[in-house]
């Protein structure tokens, strides 16, 4: 394991790919590998991409990725991948357009299924953005499929969010706009050479205007990601909102809260633990929902009796 | 407060709004109230709707109460509405439609923001359900916003879930589909005059096809909900399932084990309360977040000082 973390650090692709394997597995390894990893952490920058289905999300990663390269960066590249949490099926639809930037050696992808990451799905994210980012890749995409609370709160751990909306959403625009205006650092109009364009970026502007005093109004940038167009004036605001970030040590603090809130997510992840070593003991919750279900207890006299047998 | 469970019981809407109220609040009474009410609850059939943005979930909600209340039926409606988790602003948008509605003696809408409950959301969904279960509505409908993780969730707790989708909703239907096609137990292709409805038809239908064997083949339905076209033949299909779900003890199968996830959550939201009491505790968490920061420290070992503490 030692071997491989040293071959990761000096660029092996291959070692990196089995480190995120073995993280995104769980094995008691996982934790190991990202203790020892820790003091190389914490120089990527972390560009989440988000926004509604049929935004082209994935195109204009691959754009943006390949617009970073040319500027002699390594860029790894996170997509979350729209697998069924229920089957376990997976699809690749869009990666497949990916290949040819998979081969390009200054470029990492990697695709997390939502697959056994049940509520968990940020802690794998984080973890396989910690592999990369100890492996000296300058920029890492997390790109999510939807705008869901779970794809916001995986895109908040990211230090620029970049949001892309495209024409002619229908009604429920509105409703989009209104969960995730507020974290998006830049705004991005994608397939603008659709009708619409013009009216879906007034749209963004002015609810990011009403949105009241802001230190810093996010720009809002057309694009059209399939034809490479805008991709440069886009790659230009995500490297100046770092500076931004940098400039008033905001940087820092977000760091700060991520990491307090992983902290706790940790120490809750063992709880959970705890909780369900316990209600597995004879069945005991089954017997004991049986018992709600019937209406001679109801949920808080079970749990109560559960809380006061794991303080004993 | 006793008074105000026994109006409520008698089918007096405004107190029914006020106990919702109550419970959202979280005060120490909700646990009282919801306690109280348990032995009335099980009886309503819970409809969930979800689907991707645009597809028009709310006119399609809309129709379905107006066809059951046409059918002698009592229908309450919880609305998950797009308030932005950040700014707490709310937009009701498609909701002052339904304001027609709630004036119906026979209807109850309810609007639920995801404003303050981060994390959580779901759990206020379930309580303000007990209470228009308890209320006496013969069916619940439970719409939300959009299919992101909290979405299917929250929508999980239903008995019968009417996924929603659309002609034309571009590359992503692939995604949107292959993670949302195992829990729908009904499909409806809305706004099914519009062009590509036949060929989003056929897709669902090769892809529940695909699915491999299957119990019940959920029913594809094409609908145009603001024509009100197709609404009744749905509702037909709803009721058809809550047949087939009681027919094979599914009914109660399906409602132990969200019980049983309840009070998992339930012991889960006691035992983190003790960790921010822990963790506020001289700002220990600000203190020990320093240290990973600085590499002093990593993640897992101030996660283990932490569950030592509690522990002790």
């Amino acid at each position: 394991m030692r071997e491989l973390i040293q071959r990761m650090l000096t660029g092996d692709k291959r070692s990196c790919a089995k480190l995120i394997t073995a993280v995104e597995n769980n094995t008691e390894e996982a934790e190991k590998i990202l203790g020892e990893l820790h003091s190389y952490t914490g120089r990527a920058h972390v560009i989440g991409i988000t926004g509604p289905p049929g935004a082209g999300k994935s195109t204009l990663t691959d754009k943006i990725a390949k617009a970073l390269v040319d500027r002699g960066k390594k860029v790894g590249i996170i997509a979350i991948d729209p697998t069924s949490p229920y089957s376990g099926g997976s699809i690749l639809g869009d990666r497949i357009r990916m290949q040819d930037l998979a081969l390009n050696p200054s470029v990492f992808i990697r695709s997390m299924g939502t697959r056994g990451y049940l509520g968990g799905l940020s802690k794998y994210t984080k973890n396989a953005l910690k592999i990369l980012d100890a492996a000296g890749y300058d920029y890492i995409i997390i790109e999510t499929v939807g705008v869901g609370q779970s794809e916001v709160d995986i895109v908040k751990t990211a230090d620029t969010i970049l949001m892309v909306m495209v024409p002619g959403l229908g009604d429920d625009i509105q409703s989009i706009k209104a969960g995730i205006m507020e974290i998006g650092d830049i705004f991005a109009i994608n397939k603008s050479d659709l009708f619409g364009a013009d009216r879906t970026a007034t749209e963004v502007n002015m609810m990011l205007d009403l949105n009241g005093v802001m230190e810093r109004r996010p720009p809002v940038l057309k694009v059209i990601a399939s034809k490479n167009e805008g991709i440069d004036a886009l790659v230009d605001e995500i490297d100046s909102h770092m500076d931004y970030l940098k400039s008033g040590g905001m940087l820092e603090e977000r760091r700060r809260s991520n990491l307090k809130l992983e902290v706790v997510e940790l120490i809750e992840a063992e709880l959970r633990k705890i909780v369900f070593s316990y209600a597995a003991i004879d069945n005991r919750l089954e017997t004991e929902v049986n018992k709600v279900l019937g209406k001679e207890k109801n949920l808080y006299e079970v749990r109560d009796e559960f809380l006061e047998t794991i303080r004993n």
